[in-house]
Formats: C-alpha cells, structure tokens, sequence
C-alpha cells in the first residue's frame, strides 16, 4: 500500500527552538536573532492554523502563556515596547512572536519584518537564565518535552 | 498658568478608521488599504500602551472582541490565512491588526509590513455591511461613540 503524501510541519516535526518552558498545550522557545535578543516564540504544540480553530479555553490559556512571556520580557529587559505577532503564512502552525523592541534597533519604529531602518542596533545581552526563571515563577513547573 | 504640552496620540483624538462595532472597552475599525480589503483594527478605548498593562479581565475581553473580528473575516472571507499583531511602535496605543491573507495578495506569504512579493494582488471586494452584520450577531449590540 502505498503512503500517502503528507505535508510536512516544521513545528509538528521539531520544537522550534531552545525550550524555555513548556506545558502540554504550548511551548516557550528562545528565539536565535542576532538583532532580537529575548524575541520567543510561543508555539502550540499540536498542529492548528489559527486561533478560532481552537476551542475558548485553549485560546485563553495560550494567551495566557503569551502574555506570561511579554511580562517577564518586559522585567527581564525591560524594552521599549513589545510586538506580539501571530502571522503563520509560512508556517501555518499557530505561534505567537514576542519581540522586545527597543528605539535603537534594526527596524524600530517598524515592524522587524520590514526593511531595516540602519545596520545594526547596540548589542544588547539576553539573561536566558533569568527568562527561564522568570517563566517557572510566573506560569509554574515546565514539563519535560 | 501654562498648559502642559502632552504629546497627542492620535488614537485617543480620533475613532482611527471607520467604526464597525464597539463597546465599552474597544473598537472596531475598518483599515482603509486597498491592498488589504477586510483589515480590520481593534482599538483599547482609552490609553494603554500593552496588553500587560491591562488587567487580566480586559485582556481577556479585548482577546475575545480580536477573536470575535477574526472568525467574522474567516467566515465572510474565506481568506487563506488570518494574521494577527500587536505592534504600535510608532503609536503605543494599544491595537490589534486582523488582516486576512490571500496566497495571491501583495506580500504573502511575508507579513504586510515587508517589501512586496508582486505589484498588486486581484481585487477582492469586501461587504462591509455583512462584516457589520456578523460582529453584531458575535458580539452583540454595538455602542454608540
């Protein structure tokens, strides 16, 4: 017999990045951009497209968990201004971006998907041990994955 | 006495498009952008810069009315994919965006603040009364401003 042709999911097929904390409906991935340090994405773990696919209290509780992460990025980094983002043409696997932008960044005042408004901004570090501390005390334990 | 300068923003000084729905807390606003029939706005009545600095009940009510906006597009629509952000970099008064993607719109699949993929999607129409009709029927009778 033979098998059918499935479309393959990067986020049903691999995490999405480093795991910050997790429960059994979302995960907290860091986010690798250079010009984006604390960007996370919150990643639903099984497949769905967009919100109205889920049922209420699951929306609920995945913004919840985004709002957790603008928090503690928001005492963790204390930004400018938070971007929230559920875009999913790509990927059309529901996750949430939450950016910390600050007014010297790449993009700032624009969205980090236009074009950069100079080279580079400041480096700025990223305490990921604090991230994932900030999130345990905010959304309790995270589950092994 | 002299009058202190504040800074005007200009969704508190004005409704921000035309007004689909609203109620207490919020408001719904059709965006004039002719790329992107069906984009719609959902704006806090009064000021706040981030979805953390409201309580969790109106982050919760505002969620629903911005939830309530992307099952109404969905479902008059039909658009391929829906897109949700929370930006306001440049006015930090918190609005969300719901803009409904087509594969053949001007940017897909990147979001609508990147360098366009082609000069112009098809022309869709969008019934604006039918978008009035099904908020009203979600979210129930809208206020006057």
């Amino acid at each position: 017999m033979k098998k059918l042709a499935i479309a393959a999911c990067e986020l049903c097929e691999s995490p999405g990045g480093p795991i910050l904390w997790r429960n059994a409906l979302a995960r907290v991935a860091a986010v690798d951009e250079p010009d984006y340090p604390g960007f996370c994405r919150v990643i639903l773990n099984r497949h769905a497209a967009e919100m109205t696919d889920l049922p209420e209290l699951e929306q609920h509780a995945l913004m919840s968990v985004v709002l957790a992460v603008e928090g503690v990025l928001r005492a963790v980094m204390r930004p400018d201004k938070i971007n929230l983002a559920s875009l999913g043409n790509v990927v059309p696997h529901l996750h949430w971006h939450v950016i910390p932008r600050f007014r010297d960044d790449r993009h700032f005042p624009a969205p980090v998907w236009a074009a950069p408004a100079r080279t580079a901004g400041p480096a700025r570090a990223v305490d990921t041990a604090a991230l994932r501390a900030a999130l345990l005390e905010r959304l309790g334990p995270s589950l092994p994955a």
